[in-house]
Order: C-alpha cells, then sequence, then structure tokens
C-alpha cells in the first residue's frame, strides 16, 4: 500500500462539510479506487466552535489557513494537497492558494470568482512548481465539465460553448413560466426555500454565470481567462410578458453563458436567450444545469446535472482529491501555460442572431409605423410581430421576433424606440440561439 | 518540447480512418494540448490497397498487426501506444493487445467485446506491466462515460447505472413510435438507411448492450467484468400495440442496460424496458446513447451524446491516446486488479418492479377471470387494466400494468396464462423502471 495521501480543507461551509462526510462515509472505497487511503490531517475556518453536525475531532484544528501550507509548522509542510473552500476572488482564499502553490502543495478548489480573476496567474505558479490546481467544483458542480472539456473532448477544435450555469436563475425562469408570477416574487419565494441567496446579486446579475462561461471558454479554446470580456446582463428586467411570448413562438428563456469562437475571434456573454423548447438546453428546468458543446468532430454533446448543493460540489471536490491521491495530473486550462493564447475578441454587437423585442407602447395611430420605420432603416426585418389591442390609447405590448440582425443595429434601433413619445418604457431585447 | 508520443494503429475501418482525419486535421491544437505532438508511425489493416479516402504514405504499412508491437521489427518496438480497431473479442485483436500489454506499450481499443470478455485478464496484464489499457470508445461513443465513471463520480457510491447504449436500438423504437410500423419494416428502413448492419444480429438482440452495461457495471461497483451474468433480451418481440400502450402509460420503450447493487448484490440485464416519458430518459431518442446514474451523494448525473458513428467515435479513441501522451494513467475498471470483487449476484427472478402484461386473447366470456386469477394465485396486484373489445370471438390485446411485483412471480404467472386456451399468443412483459 501506498503513502497515505494528506490533505488540509480550509473553509468549513456546506461544502466543507459535504467533502467530510464523503471523506468519512466512503473511506473504504475511495482507499480502494486510489490505490492509497485519503488522509484529513488538518481542518480550517472562522469559527472552531461552530456546530456543523461532524465529528472534526481526528482533525488538527489550524486557525489561520494559510498555516496548512506555510512554513511555521513542520507537520503541516507534509500536506500533498489542500482544499480550498474558503470563497472570494481575493483576501485568504487567493493568499492560501499562492502560498500553498508556491510551497509545492497541490490545490483543489471550488472558487470560480478566484478562478474567473486570478486563474492564469495561478496556473503559472502551479506549473512552475510543478504541482495541480484542480477546480471540477467550480462549474456546475453535479457536472464534470472541465474534465470532459480538457480531457474528453480534447481531439476536437471547439466552436461554442452555451452553459445553463446558475441554478438559481434557471430555478426562477421555471418557476416564473409555470406559475406566471413575476419576477420578484418568483425571487422572494426562491429566499425563502433556500434557493437563492439573502442577497442574490451575484446569481441574478450573471455574475456567478459570467465566472463559470470565462473558466470554460479558456479551456474551450486555450486562452487566458479573461472575466473582464465577458458581456454580462442579468435576468431581472425579464418580465411575465416576455415567458409567455416566447413560448407562443416555440421559445423559452434561459440564463445562458456562451462563448464562441467566430473566424478566430472569441465573444464570450452571459444574458438572457432564447432557446428552442424542443432543443437540448429548453428542456433544462429548476435548480439543474446543463452544458453544450459544437466542436468539429462530435456532434454536440450534453451534460446534465444538479449544478449546486453540497453534495454534488462536495462530489466533485472530492473526485478532484483522488484524482491527485491517483497521480493523475492535468494542464489547469488543458494546455501547458505558455501556450495559452491572448485572445483576438469580436464585440457582441458585431454578431449576428435573431432577436426577440418587447415594447410597451401607447395604442395609438402611427406607433407602429414610426417602429416599423426605425428597424426598416436599421437594417432588421421582422420574421414575426404580434401585437394585441386593448382599448385606443392604453398601454399595449407589441413583441417581435427579427431575421438575422446585427446587435449594434438592435441595439441602435432601440435606442431610437424608446425616443419615441408613445413608447413607454425601455424595449427588451432578447437573443435568440437557435441550437 | 517533450518527446514525441509514437502510435501505430490496427484497424483500418470506419473509425480508423476518423482516427487519422482527427490527428491529421487537428495536429496543432493535440500538440498544444499534449504539449509533444502525436506522431502516428504505422497503421495495419487486412488490404494495403483499398482506397480509404485519406493519404497514408506517411506511415509505415505492417500487414501483420502483432508486428506492431512484437520483437521483428526495431522500429516499431519504440512505440508507445498501439491503437487496436480491428474488432471482435478474439483472433487477430486479443493476439494483438495481448502482445503490445505484454511487451510494455499502452494499448487504445473500441473493441467492447474484447473488454468484456478478456477485460480482467487483459488489465492485469497492463498493470503487471504497468501500462494502460484505454477504452473510453468501447462504450458511448460520444459521451464521456468511462472517465465520468472512474473519475468524476468516484467520490460515489453507486446504486444503480441505466444507459440507453445501443443507437440503432433506439432508432428503431423511436421510428416505431413515430410512424406506427411495425419491428421488421422499421429494421428495413434502418438497413437501407445504414443505421442498422446487414446483420442486426448483436444489436438488436441486445449483445452490443450487453457488452457496454457490463464494462459499465466493472467500474461502478468495482467488480470483474462478467458478461455472462448478464439477462440479455432484445428488441425483437415489440410491437407497435405495447408502444402505443406505453404512451396511454405515460411511458415510453427503451432497450435498456442497467446494473443494480440490491443490497449489496449485483444484478445486471439488458431489456427493452418503459420509463416515464418526462424521465431524463424517455425524452433520449433516435440515434442518441445516454448513461444515467443514481449515487449517494451526487444526484443522478445524466450523460447524453451520439454513441456511435465515425466521429464520436474516433474523438473518444485520440482523447485516450491524449490521455496517455499526457502521462495520464488510470486503472482498467477504476480500481487495482487486485481489488476488483468477484460480484455477489442476485437473479433477476427476485428483483421487484412495477410490470406490464400484454395479452393477446380471444374475446369471449371467463378470459378476464382466468388471467385475473393466475395474477391473484401469483401474488401480483394490477394497478391498470385496458381490454378494448371487438367482436366476440375475436382476437384482441389486453394490456395491463402491474403494481410491484417480483420477477419470477411475473413470468411464473405468464407462463400459466400462455397455457390458457383463450390466450393466443406468449404474453409480452416489460419492465417498468420508474426513474
Amino acid at each position: 500500500m501506498s503513502q497515505p495521501f494528506r490533505i488540509g480543507i480550509a473553509g468549513l461551509g456546506t461544502v466543507g462539510v459535504g467533502v467530510i462526510q464523503i471523506l468519512q462515509q466512503n473511506a473504504q472505497v475511495l482507499s480502494k479506487r486510489c490505490g492509497r487511503s485519503i488522509e484529513l490531517v488538518a481542518v480550517s475556518s472562522r469559527s472552531k466552535d461552530k456546530d456543523r453536525g461532524i465529528d472534526l475531532s481526528a482533525y488538527e484544528w489550524v486557525d489561520d489557513a494559510c498555516h496548512l501550507v506555510g512554513v511555521h509548522d513542520v507537520d503541516m509542510q507534509e500536506l500533498d494537497a489542500v482544499i480550498e473552500l474558503i470563497g472570494g476572488s481575493d483576501g485568504v482564499a487567493y493568499d492560501l492558494v499562492k502560498t500553498a502553490l508556491g510551497n509545492g502543495v497541490h490545490v483543489v478548489t471550488a472558487n470560480k470568482a478566484l478562478m474567473a480573476h486570478h486563474g492564469y496567474e495561478l496556473a503559472k505558479l502551479a506549473e512552475e512548481n510543478n504541482v495541480s490546481l484542480a477546480y471540477e467544483a467550480a462549474v456546475a458542480g453535479g457536472i464534470p465539465i472541465i474534465k470532459a472539456m480538457r480531457e474528453s473532448l480534447t481531439a476536437n477544435k471547439v466552436s461554442t460553448v452555451f452553459g445553463i450555469l446558475n441554478g438559481t436563475c434557471n430555478y426562477i425562469l421555471t418557476q416564473m413560466r409555470e406559475s406566471g408570477a413575476d419576477f420578484a416574487d418568483v425571487l422572494k419565494d426562491a429566499q425563502d426555500l433556500g434557493y437563492a441567496e439573502s442577497d442574490p446579486a451575484f446569481d441574478i446579475g450573471g455574475i456567478d454565470a459570467a465566472h463559470k462561461i470565462t473558466l470554460l471558454s479558456s479551456i474551450a479554446f486555450g486562452i487566458k481567462p479573461d472575466f473582464e470580456n465577458v458581456h454580462i446582463r442579468g435576468i431581472e428586467e425579464i418580465s411575465s410578458i416576455d415567458i409567455d411570448a416566447a413560448a407562443e413562438f416555440g421559445l423559452r428563456i434561459k440564463l445562458l453563458g456562451v462563448s464562441r469562437d467566430i473566424n478566430g475571434k472569441i465573444v464570450q456573454s452571459v444574458e438572457p436567450c432564447m432557446v428552442p423548447i424542443e432543443s437540448p438546453l429548453g428542456t433544462i428546468e429548476d435548480v439543474y444545469n446543463a452544458v453544450f458543446v459544437e466542436t468539429d468532430f462530435v456532434e454536440t454533446p450534453l451534460f446534465t446535472g444538479l449544478g449546486a448543493g453540497r453534495a454534488a460540489t462536495a462530489s466533485a471536490v472530492v473526485a478532484d482529491i483522488v484524482d491527485l491521491a491517483r497521480g493523475i495530473k492535468a494542464s489547469t486550462f488543458g494546455v501547458p501555460v505558455n501556450n495559452l493564447l491572448e485572445a483576438s475578441r469580436i464585440d457582441l454587437g458585431e454578431t449576428v442572431n435573431r432577436y426577440y423585442i418587447r415594447l410597451i407602447v401607447l395604442d395609438k395611430p402611427g406607433v407602429i409605423a414610426d417602429v416599423t420605420a426605425i428597424l426598416r432603416d436599421n437594417n432588421i426585418s421582422i420574421e414575426s410581430f404580434v401585437q394585441r389591442g386593448r382599448d385606443p390609447d392604453q398601454e399595449v405590448s407589441v413583441v417581435m421576433v427579427t431575421h438575422d440582425a446585427k446587435r449594434a443595429d438592435i441595439e441602435g434601433a432601440c435606442m431610437k424606440m424608446s425616443a419615441l413619445a408613445s413608447v413607454s418604457a425601455n424595449p427588451c431585447i432578447i437573443r435568440i440561439e437557435d441550437i
């Protein structure tokens, strides 16, 4: 039997406790699968005395997470890997990971913000010190998409990665559709049920999904992770009018992370998109995540599963630990750091899609003539147009689906429409992804 | 730059040619991802002169595949890996793989029959010689399920693996449902379209799926692959009556490979099963494959993709080659060979499910009383019962769905029913899997 694989865990929130539960409950099967045991040596968290519902007495307690991998404690120097589950793109998490890698200790993390913001620097440090920086749990916990993209699809040139990457948003959009309720009400219910954070800004604003698409994009195209170049829009503006209208067109609204290679130039976005109900992503509902990849050889593989939650995320963390214990190493973003490219970018404004446009207008003569004239002047032709009349001079919604059009033209037209006196709110535009 | 990774390919059929196309077309990106180039040194196949639509002039031709890894040719001794794409559970494929592993050469194969029949022996040989035996392409080509089960889900104890593992059968069942046509007609169409082999026995008889569930079962439960203990039944007996009846019950018929752990005892089967239309496997149609795994921590991950075809299979082969070139090694069945267990088995007769039973009876007095008495005497209670009357004394179908019942009781009851004078054909029973 080989030496035990010695680890320390920093951060004992939901996921940290979940990891310890798996290590305790499945110790025997894990030893068998690794050919060696995984030994949790030390843990660190903010509060030692909190009751977490598990027995921590067998593990050394360290107040300062960095001491897990620092030089102060002789025992701790011998850790093979540290598991960073503190969270946050900077602060303790960043310090810990940097110290660990610098000291030749493998790192497993579930921290998408850290990886999206500092991934390149940390990957370089890992490579220089000949250790691994593993982060399967950072993207869509229950779906082994990092490994799938980095290893299983490696024969292929990727053209597009699509992801439903935020379970909270997908839950809210599903509930809105099923109940007919408005965004604010469903969000409140989701918070009451524990499906949304009390501060949901990162989720519903698209930041969380943007962290994740940044990482998938890096692996897909062999480029340095570049969070700054993700066009981000959340789901706050989606109304039940849009959800119902989508259904009429055979479409469903999903918060999609998309990274696409257009003739060698990359465009990254997170925004609500409409996808065909019958498409692989159209049927992914509630808190489920899914990733859909278009490549040159394998036709469109789809990966589905729970994106978050203790068990799914902890399971992904433990899979990374097992990889390391088995001696499986992989380049952080799928290629050696020196091979990672600075991506050429193309602006979202230059991309071409069908678009859904919803206006709230006063129902009086000439409005539609004004609107259609603006569309014509911006090179936009209309595929479908639905106006349901109420009484004259009342507000009424007008929804349209365009033929393929340049995003910049769509936005230009919408700016002009919102300046019309008879248009009473900013037009809502939603990209259509014909997956 | 490290040394090139030198490979030879044996077998230049559809998949072999697909692998060479990927290696040629994506050479640059593969080198980047591996940090070294993949160099195809030699190829071997039955006929040297056949036009395969690709340029083979750069590769050494070897008539006898075993010479790729044998001792006769000095150059060939230096191969890092041999890619076995000959097929068949014995003969040249077996000899080649054995010789390669024995001589310390890694093997990549797409050969499910070979692995299902000789997997344990070959895994042992690989381990003794410190080389890898990789076979991602052997199961559901476009779905990286071997790696997912072996590495990504490794934190979890698996309770059940469900797979739609044969694209031909899934295509036929989908077409039968959509067109209302009978099995024989749809099979003929599938053969004309190239979706079914001219000798389709391995596919429609369930053998192909049984090879695959054997391998998934081994990884899931850490047991020696045991093809002999797969209960196998094909789709030949499925009629359009059953397909329509399934739809009435909200179910759909799929050829399912299932391996299940029931209190530490394993039962493996391939047979047509009914699954809820709304379940993850109910919506997998046409030539698509899917694998659904139930575990103790991660909730039911689903993997979907094309199960066969040149591109999907070749892509999986190349992914294995890249793993080896990167130095990623894994135990063949997820644990070191010495840790593989001889499984305890439970007979399918002992398992409990809901069942669908379809009878063809003569519509005359007393038939239903006889049938229901037999069910009662075999401890089977009925959930739904549908008989659509025609004229008295005509043949009519009676379909039933039972409550949970023991398979042995179901089979016993069906034997007794088929002995009734008024029952004009053997009853068709189909297991219901409430996924």
